[in-house]
């Protein structure tokens, strides 16, 4: 079992300080896992072509030197020696073509090149229509911090707001806005302080700082495509290496680093061994210095500290969910991938608290018929590939743990697909049981496949009781929930007395402590102890607040089962998570939403972003076809209507040809364009289609509302209206 | 003249460090100066108050003399002594009633502890009902941060839409969202590095941390208000000394401490002498420690910083305004005042910028004329209070600079207007000569009057070109506009040429930033100089980015004019900033919109916040009226139908009579309730008149839409439906 750390959620560690702790897992881009979910397939191409190129060179070798020896055999005839030059050079041209198979097959993907040609090609649009900006370009910028320029900010806000409305509002969520700058202690609870770190390693004499599984990662894939006289076992075990690099110790990461003499890619000096780098901004609140905190690396820890007043506002019952969406900071050692790994982002998370004994969800039937491709760790496990299911067939099967968490993953992909993204590209991937915390019932993540690979998106958890438990312990203030009883029940109840005296005498100050942790104790854990203490008189107890082991006698606890009538049943509620990482599902939205066409003169190609209404930045254009002052009155009306309508537009008087301003309004992905050729009606034209109809002046702000607010499509406006024949002249 | 910083502007430093920069101005909470406003009227009262009583004691202390005389001479009648003794008491009652009567005049307002009791109960119920809560509760808090709570953030988010729709949509202006994490070169060239500090003393026992001015502030105003026996002399010093604070240095902040011998108000200890304390959070980049980072104090520099991409964005034309939202942070030394001076709070930024040369704006007749309270500086000097002016006039004659500042001023009337903030306590205030940068062409404060006095919650300013230029001197990339001319026009241009073979002897690897400080000298300046070089041969020049005065000789540059052809004038545009602390300005909604009424019984208050449908968390309840299976489903209905329209609800089916579900909504300032008597209709109440009509259960969800989204006022649906004319009957 390991405790990892996924990206979007919350921190996932090990209650118990005394078990070895992994490095966490993030993003898994291209990772091992998915390279390896075909591997015998795979492996065994690569391995008979790295065989093949193998024998070629043996054969090479073994015909030179015969060549060599016809030439130093005194009386060798030209012919003869001709004739062995020339099998040697056939068998050179067959050692070339079994290399390409070769390095064809070992590249990181076979369309790597025009998957890297695509991206650009966003990334360029996106960059040059500013719909983001590398912040303080001016100042020569800092790596993995991004502006949101305008259209991008646009995105931004309206993913935000339909986030709002699909889960919030939707669902009555309780939303709350907390702040960034956090206190150590709350982190300190929550396990950040201690783990949420990452390995580094230091170049000895610059002192440059790299990801130390980075480096190890990347000169196993180097190895991997390109050397191609590497051994079937070399290649075996550098892949071996990948699949397993989220598991290593600092100890085992500095070891291969050390036998592959791997050294500082910009200089070759020699590395530092790998040490744990704390993630978080640090900071200091308050004028004293003595009170450290920390810019939050998540929004969730405030919620969990709120949660005995929001259980409270929900007039303490349960299930209920609160939401926050906000800044969060992550202070990475090298970022790469653009706006994918950055240092300041936006979350939306929601903790859905649960009763343990009940994760049924009422609205389960909305989605329970819903298809999608989901990617259950058993499959992952044996090499298969993501299979579409129903999602109500996974759970009543217990492929999704609970009804709550299968209900949360159907409003996930519901969200998804509705900004625009590709459905055959987001797939639910169950995380495996070495990437879960132990105390996770089950955790399935939203992954997006876009140019860089499947990117996890959203994380969806069911953390159990963790995080609470963890905030009880650390602030003394009880984090429970009450179900009160119709009638009293009689139920076996077991009853921990401490004795304060022995305890107090064995740890004084820390006597509270070892107190309130013996009475947190779960029955499993509880008569377990029980036994130990008849069985041995003694036993070792962990006492989280204290950070250590405790050796308990028997005098110091009594620990029994009686028989109590009850009132009420008090728990610590079970917390299901679904963490939105806002940055990268906009970033894949951006990808999906990209497509090139030819201009009418087919001499370029011209860049779109077919972006739903409801996420484009701009709804709506409103161009005079020719520059005349009539038209642009009537253009500036029209805009006036669109304004006191809500909807956003561009006017534009440039007097540019129509098809110039059309293609200008494609690239940053407004769905509508109005043209003025008339002073009573004008043309509506729809960004994909390119279809017009034609809409009186007085209809034509509300027609663009029905079909940007999502009342009706354009497929409902199209039969409605007259269609514009002929499109305008240039278009 | 000084340099203040505003609360919540862009930083207002001198660009020639030379100067003595006084500490900055930020929110002035019944300041000197407003209490300077009318020091006439008050003085006078309260002087001859004052004398009045110092009268009393010597006539007191003469006739306790003669009491005593008359008791020490023997042979003293018993009468004689008790009417002396009685014209004794008799004076002491005149001398309490003269203190009563001073006391009262010192007070710090008339009616303090009113308004301390309103404060309190709006605190109390803001803080029970979870509009906003202390952060980080569970573990004590952190002094200056607040989390809303599930109805605040909803507050806040409507407050937030309905600034982006009146004026990101209406103005169409460019939206950005850059990170809060600021590399120290941002801010070294804004000035917050170097300038964004309060005056600190510590307790030279214990290390806690006081703010100097505030420890000076409440001695002073302590002596006024509670020693009545207080000389007129040393009243008006020490309300000299509140009224000078903000421009005292650190050495006058000390000397009056000491003078005064003021301690550390927790220990009595000696205090330290002041010093400045950086406000900014700090923090590093990355894990090398190399680059130091700061929490952004304001969101402006993420602007400023992109002007040249947000220019060519807007087509290389000008005016144009972007505006940013956004989290900023002031590490506070000592946080009071609850929500209004905290260490994490929401931006609303707009940087608009203009061609200085032409402030006009083609929108402002459509503000022109609107009338509200202003409050120009003359009137400040002179003690007369505020007064109401046509925007128009006040911008025709004057008082307000420019007709786009005078735009913007408009706008934000009707924004906060619009909010629900009483338009008799919001009054614009003029910034004095004293607090306004050199820089800056004017500066208006809207102010709102709660119960802490008038707070500024808005800032608008003309800040001319100086923040564009400081980032154009510090990152070497100019940030200026182009105006082509139509025609060439012959100019006199300033020809300025730097030898830089002379320059380069002089200065070696600062020639380069000699040569661009020179380059870049006004015109006035660079007159002055070339004089300065004709008649003494040599002149000191500040060259900013270098931070020092150099030393220039005639042989090192020469300055001409000349006259010339040109094509098109290139400008460092001007920046007019509105500025909006949206957590204060929320803070003053809840206090403007706050009142209680008598319960039905008249046993108790309610309280009620009367928030305009546009800002109310909820709009609005659902409640059946009776506890029935069949009106629990037309609510469920119902509720169905107002989240398909988008609108936020409650639906409460809990039984408890419904006058108190009703109190408990109107609590949290929902404008509707719903409640379900009979299956084909239900009756619609409006919170603050109680008025209830009669609506289908059809088309329910869209009569509260139309008057929850602004198109309908209750008045107008009034009419249209039957009264509901026997309220329910325990409201």
């Amino acid at each position: 079992m390991r405790f990892g750390i996924p990206f979007l959620t919350t921190i996932s560690i090990s209650p118990t300080p005394s078990k070895t702790l992994s490095p966490f897992l993030r993003c898994r881009l291209l990772s091992a896992l998915s390279a390896a979910a075909s591997p015998s397939l795979m492996a065994a191409s690569e391995d008979s072509l790295r065989q093949a190129l193998a024998e070629k060179q043996t054969a090479i070798d073994a015909r030179a030197e015969a060549v060599r020896a016809i030439k130093a055999r005194p009386g060798a005839s030209k012919e003869e020696i001709d004739a062995a030059v020339e099998a040697l050079k056939a068998l050179k041209v067959e050692h070339g073509a079994a290399a390409r198979r070769l390095q064809a097959a070992v590249s990181s993907n076979g369309d790597g090149s025009s998957k890297e040609a695509f991206r650009q090609a966003v990334v360029n649009t996106l960059e040059r229509r500013l719909f983001y900006i590398p912040s303080f370009k001016i100042y020569r910028g800092v790596a993995g911090l991004y502006d949101y320029g305008p259209p991008g900010c646009a995105v931004k806000s309206n993913v935000l707001a339909f986030w709002r409305h699909h889960f919030v509002l939707e669902e009555n969520m309780l939303e709350v806005d907390c702040p960034c700058v956090t206190p150590e202690i709350v982190l300190k609870a929550s396990g950040h302080v201690d783990k949420f770190t990452d390995l580094m390693v230091k170049d000895e004499k610059t002192g440059t700082c790299y990801r130390a599984d980075h480096l190890l990662k990347d000169y196993c894939k180097g190895k991997l495509e390109k050397d191609l006289t590497l051994s079937s076992e070399k290649a075996a075990e550098f892949k071996h290496v990948i699949a397993v690099l989220d598991d290593l110790s600092a100890e085992e990461l500095g070891a291969k680093l050390k036998e592959y003499d791997i050294r500082a890619p910009d200089t070759g000096n020699p590395l530092s061994d790998p040490y744990p780098f704390n993630l978080m901004f640090q900071t200091s609140i308050g004028p004293s210095g003595l009170l450290p905190g920390y810019m939050r690396p998540e929004t969730a820890q405030g919620i969990f500290v709120n949660f005995k007043d929001l259980y409270y506002y929900n007039g303490n019952k349960l299930p209920f969910a609160a939401a926050q969406i906000g800044q969060a900071f992550r202070n990475e050692i090298s970022p790469r991938q653009g706006l994918l790994r950055v240092r300041e982002f936006t979350l939306a998370e929601i903790e859905h608290f649960v009763d343990p004994e009940d994760k049924s969800h009422p609205k389960f039937v909305d989605v329970a018929n819903l298809e999608f491709l989901m990617f259950p760790r058993e499959d992952q496990l044996s090499g298969q590939p993501a299979k579409t299911m129903i999602l109500g067939e996974a759970v009543s099967k217990g492929t999704i743990n609970n009804e709550t968490l299968g209900y949360f993953m159907g409003r996930v992909y519901l969200f998804l697909t509705h900004l625009g993204i590709d459905k055959d590209r987001l797939r639910f991937r169950q995380h495996l049981p070495n990437e879960m915390a132990h105390y996770a019932a089950d955790c399935w993540d939203a992954e997006i496949e876009c140019s860089y690979g499947w990117i996890e998106c959203v994380g969806i958890a069911d953390r159990s009781a963790y995080d609470l438990r963890a905030h009880s312990y650390k602030s003394g203030v009880l984090l429970v929930a009450h179900e009160k009883f119709t009638e009293p029940r009689e139920v076996e109840k077991l009853v921990i007395t401490p004795s304060k005296k022995e305890l107090g005498l064995a740890f004084k100050g820390s006597q509270k402590m070892v107190v309130e942790a013996l009475e947190a104790m779960g029955e499993k854990e509880a008569l377990e102890m029980k036994k130990a203490l008849e069985d041995k008189g003694e036993v070792e107890f962990q006492v989280c607040p204290l950070g250590k082991l405790v050796v308990l006698k028997k005098n110091m606890v009594s620990i029994s089962v009686e028989k109590k009538k009850e009132h009420q049943r008090v728990f610590t509620p079970s917390v299901i998570e679904p963490s939105f990482g806002i940055g990268r599902i906009i970033y894949c939205l951006f990808e999906h939403s990209f497509y090139t066409r030819p201009s009418k003169s087919e001499e370029e190609q011209l860049n779109v972003f077919r972006f739903p209404p409801l996420v484009a930045p701009i709804k709506c254009t409103v161009f005079p076809l020719i520059k005349t002052q009539l038209f642009d009155e009537v253009a500036k009306l029209i805009a006036k209507s669109l304004t006191a309508a809500g909807i956003s537009h561009i006017i534009d008087i440039t007097g540019t040809s129509i098809g110039k301003r059309y293609a200008r309004t494609d690239e940053i992905g407004v769905p509508f364009a109005i043209t003025v050729d008339s002073t009573t009606s004008v043309t509506i034209r729809e960004r994909d289609s390119k279809e017009q109809i034609r809409v009186s002046i007085d209809e034509v702000a509300s027609v663009v509302k029905e079909v940007t607010d999502g009342q009706s499509t354009w497929a409902d406006v199209l039969w409605r209206y007259p269609t514009h024949a002929a499109p305008h002249a240039d278009e």
